[in-house]
C-alpha cells in the first residue's frame, strides 16, 4: 500500500467552502424530480424559474478504499418544493455496515434516517450538533431554516453509496412546513 | 450484530464541551513525565505548582468496533513545559492502516505526525482548518496559541490505539517556542 502524504484543507465554518477548492458536486432540482412528494411543484418550478440548485458538496481528493476516512461540507441551500423543505438525495452505504458521523456547522437542519428493516429515526441539528449515523441506517440531511445549512461529515474510505435503493423507493419520513411549523409525516409515496 | 439506535451530542464549538456529558479523559502533566524533552523542568513544575492539567478528551461512547465511527473533541489547554508547547500523548493506530480526520474548532496548533519509516510532517491548525491523518501516521496535537486548542476528531472503531510505541521512542519532531517563534525542532531524545 501507498502511503499517503498528510495534507489539510481550510474550510470556512460558516459558508463550508473548502480552500484549496477540491471537487465540488452540485445537485439541482431537476436531478431530484422524482424524490419530492410534490411532484406538480417540482415541474411547475422548473418550467416557472428554470433549475434550482438545492445543495454543494466539497470533498477531498482521497482514495476510497479501506482504512482512508473520507470526509466532506455539504451546504443544503434554504427553500422548499412545495411544503418539502430542500434535502439531499440521502443514501446507505453500499456497504450496510459502516456508520458515518456529522457536525453542524451553521443554519438549522435535522438528518432523517430510516433501516430496511422499517425503524426511522430523525435529529435535529444546529451549530455544534454532532449527529451519529450507526451502521445500517440510510441517511438524508434537510434544510429546515432560512439561512444554508452547513455541516462537516466523515465516513470510512470502503462505505460506499446505496442511491438507487433510495431512488427507488424514498424515505418513509418527510420533513415538511405545516403553516411555519416543522412536521415529520408519512410519505404517501413510500414503498 | 446489534443495530444502533442514532443519537446526538451536543458540542460546544468554542469549548469543545458535549452536552450529554458522556466519557471525559483528563491528563495531568505526572502521566506524561518522561514525554517532554525538559525533564528538569516537569520535576520543577510538579513540585513548584503540583500536577498540572494538560488536556481533555470528551468522547461518544460508542462500541470500539469495524464500521463504527468514533469521535470526540480534544481541548489542550495552553501552556509550556520549559519551551515546549503542551501537548498530547500521541499514538499510532494499533491496526496501523487505518486514518482519521480532525476539523479545527477554537484555538491555535498543530498536528504532528510520523511513519514508522521514518517520514516527519507537521500541519498547522486554526478553527476551520481539516488536517487528515492517513494511514500509517502517528499523530500527536499541540497547543502553539494562548487560549485553549480545541477540535473534533473521527476515526474508525477498529483502528486502536497503541500508545506505547511513542511512550518508548518520543516523536523526531518536537514544537517549541523560540523565543515567541513557533519552531519545529529535532527531538534529541528520539531514539
Amino acid at each position: 500500500m501507498t502511503i499517503l502524504q498528510p495534507f489539510k484543507t481550510e474550510i470556512d465554518l460558516k459558508t463550508g467552502v473548502f480552500t484549496p477548492e477540491t471537487g465540488i458536486i452540485k445537485r439541482y432540482l431537476s436531478q431530484m424530480r422524482s424524490m419530492f412528494a410534490d411532484t406538480d411543484a417540482v415541474e411547475r418550478i422548473l418550467a416557472d424559474e428554470g433549475d434550482r440548485l438545492l445543495y454543494e458538496v466539497y470533498v477531498t481528493k482521497l482514495p476510497e478504499e479501506a482504512g482512508q476516512i473520507l470526509h466532506c461540507t455539504t451546504i443544503i441551500h434554504p427553500g422548499k418544493i412545495g411544503s418539502e423543505f430542500h434535502m439531499t438525495k440521502g443514501h446507505y452505504h453500499a456497504r450496510r455496515e459502516e456508520g458515518e458521523v456529522y457536525l453542524g456547522l451553521s443554519g438549522d437542519g435535522c438528518l432523517v434516517m430510516q433501516t430496511q428493516e422499517g425503524a426511522t429515526d430523525v435529529q435535529f441539528m444546529k451549530p455544534g450538533t454532532a449527529a451519529y449515523v450507526p451502521p445500517y441506517w440510510a441517511h438524508r440531511t434537510v434544510n429546515i431554516g432560512e439561512a444554508p445549512f452547513v455541516f462537516f461529515a466523515a465516513w470510512a474510505g470502503d462505505a460506499g453509496h446505496d442511491y438507487g435503493t433510495i431512488e427507488r423507493d424514498g424515505f418513509r419520513k418527510l420533513i415538511v412546513d405545516a403553516g411555519g411549523r416543522v412536521e415529520v409525516t408519512d410519505n404517501p409515496k413510500y414503498r
